[in-house]
């Protein structure tokens, strides 16, 4: 397994990158490519007892920012470690990438350098989601914000193939995102993905509504990148707020504060139940590659949680996975233009 | 003041109805009609002291219920209270119509019976979200699953107008939902609502993001029905779960049982904070008439706080202010396409 981690990427620098190498490389006995600024990256991994591990360094001089254009970026930044990387993975010299860096850019970089999988129409990002029965995977959650029925199936059968390969759910329920549960609910996007999905070979279980996804109520939620984008931010943004005001109103009087300090237990347990750390990333599906991304905002722990990912991604064949599912959709209109002309 | 209350709505029957009625006409000394099964109302009534109160019953034998399908029950149901509601207001018999009841209904009982105001392409639902600011208004939330821009130009103006003259907000920040702040970003509809909202004459303070929402970074949030109504489902899931966990794990060890007892009040402030009894309802706007309609599991507070919003759209006179501002909008394509021909 030899695995290359953007080294820049991630609020924190390389820092917490080269961290979680050691440990993954240590631990797991993966060879681990550290790619980005090796003036960087020497300093930092020296500090660590490397023997016997497997973490080169290959040097690239650029860095794609959090706050650059990502196609332009991709684009003029050649020797960027985010370029770099995935022109390891294209070329066979790496089996996987993962960045903690910016999102857009990892998304064109890897259409740049790896392209799609054979018949894919758009690649999707996923994000897993905490909910009351565990993680679920929810996708595109932002590379496309106008999608057509067929990248919705398609999403579909990537999730569904992701959940059951890496996420360990067996026949995992897959859903679309609607505004009611009826099967006649919906945009005309998601009442046209709806049939299409209903005859694929994967366990679709209908719409889904909002209360559906924190409730647990499928494995897979599929929707369009606009709505998926939404939802993610807005979970957050809820999360931030609900937990701003408990802090706020415990402070408020003596007796709360108490209260306060007799529940950090619980509030410790939710905490993990929902730790995002765990998880570390979700994938890039539907790119001819394992591209794992994680939030900018990610620590060693999360960022070796994201190097398991891909190394299961690796492991039970994702990709290839994707390549074969996709001949057992039902063919559509939009797939069929896209076969090679004679 | 006269306004016609569905006393048929709502998840508990006509006694919270009736409650809310008595209650907001001995206050507030309005005329409130209350319109269902005279047989169910009338035992009801005559509990409560209604000495010199206006609380005319209007017979309505027929009930739309919350789960049939909208269209039709308004199509079959003519003698539905909320048909017989609908008509007392566009036959100038009262001021406005609240109801508990089938929102679906409501919408469509509205259009068929109220019509649009002169101008309007849609007609949207609207809901109030609590945030870390106060109150703040979206729409649409499920009225109109697929928009074009020009209903998003609409859905702003009208929210603008809403929040100034009943939620009492002076200028009103109104933005639109987006999977990014930048101008640039959004699906293609967005992107041109964006332009037409950018010259409007409301406050418009460009894109949101999902987490923009909860944090109350603007007053007025427009989006197309679809996503707003994932958007309220996925807010009030979300707020399921948090507190189920928090629950849970407070319930676990008896330090934390003992602390969950501690802050109590401090919930109970919270819960206050994002009480939705306060508000009680929300404007079903564009249409010719006062309509408000609130949440199916309503108790007596929540309908009589309904009411008052309703007589404060009546006293701020939101539908001419609809009217009247529609004539400033920039004219569109979709806009002038409709003007009447000669």
């Amino acid at each position: 397994m030899k695995i290359v981690l953007d080294a820049m990427g991630g609020d924190f620098g390389p820092g917490p990158n080269v961290e979680a190498a050691v440990s993954a490389a240590r631990e797991f006995g993966w060879e681990i490519a550290l790619v980005g600024r090796q003036e960087m990256i020497r300093p930092l991994l020296v500090q660590h007892n490397t023997a016997n591990l497997h973490l080169p360094i290959v040097h690239a001089s650029e860095v794609i920012e959090m706050s650059e254009h990502p196609a332009q970026a991709v684009k003029t930044k050649k020797n960027s470690s985010m370029v770099v990387g995935m022109q390891m993975v294209r070329n066979g010299d790496a089996d996987a990438f993962v960045t903690m860096g910016n999102t857009g850019g990892a998304l064109a970089a890897a259409l740049f350098h790896l392209g799609r999988v054979k018949g894919i129409l758009r690649p999707a990002l996923s994000a897993v989601f905490p909910t009351a029965k565990g993680w679920v995977l929810l996708l595109d959650v932002g590379a496309n914000a106008d999608c057509k029925p067929e990248y919705l199936l398609q999403f579909g059968l990537m999730g569904s193939i992701y959940a059951e390969r890496v996420m360990g759910i067996r026949n995992p329920r897959v859903a679309i995102i609607s505004n009611g549960e009826e099967e006649t609910k919906g945009s005309e996007l998601v009442q046209q993905a709806h049939q299409l999905l209903r005859r694929a070979p994967i366990n679709f279980i209908g719409n889904a509504e909002g209360r559906d996804l924190p409730a647990g109520n499928a494995d897979v939620f599929v929707t369009d990148g606009f709505t998926g984008n939404v939802i993610v931010k807005l979970a957050e943004g809820m999360g931030d707020f609900i937990k701003g005001m408990l802090r706020e109103e415990i402070m408020r009087t003596t007796k709360s504060k108490l209260g306060g300090l007799l529940i950090k237990d619980a509030l410790e347990r939710i905490s993990k139940r929902t730790n995002y750390e765990e998880i570390g990333g979700a994938p890039l599906l539907g790119v001819d590659g394992v591209v794992i991304v994680g939030h900018g905002r990610s620590k060693a722990r999360a960022i070796r949680s994201a190097l398991m990912r891909a190394a299961e991604a690796v492991e039970h064949s994702v990709v290839d996975a994707i390549e074969t599912g996709l001949e057992a959709l039902p063919k559509t209109a939009v797939a069929e233009s896209r076969a090679p002309s004679p």
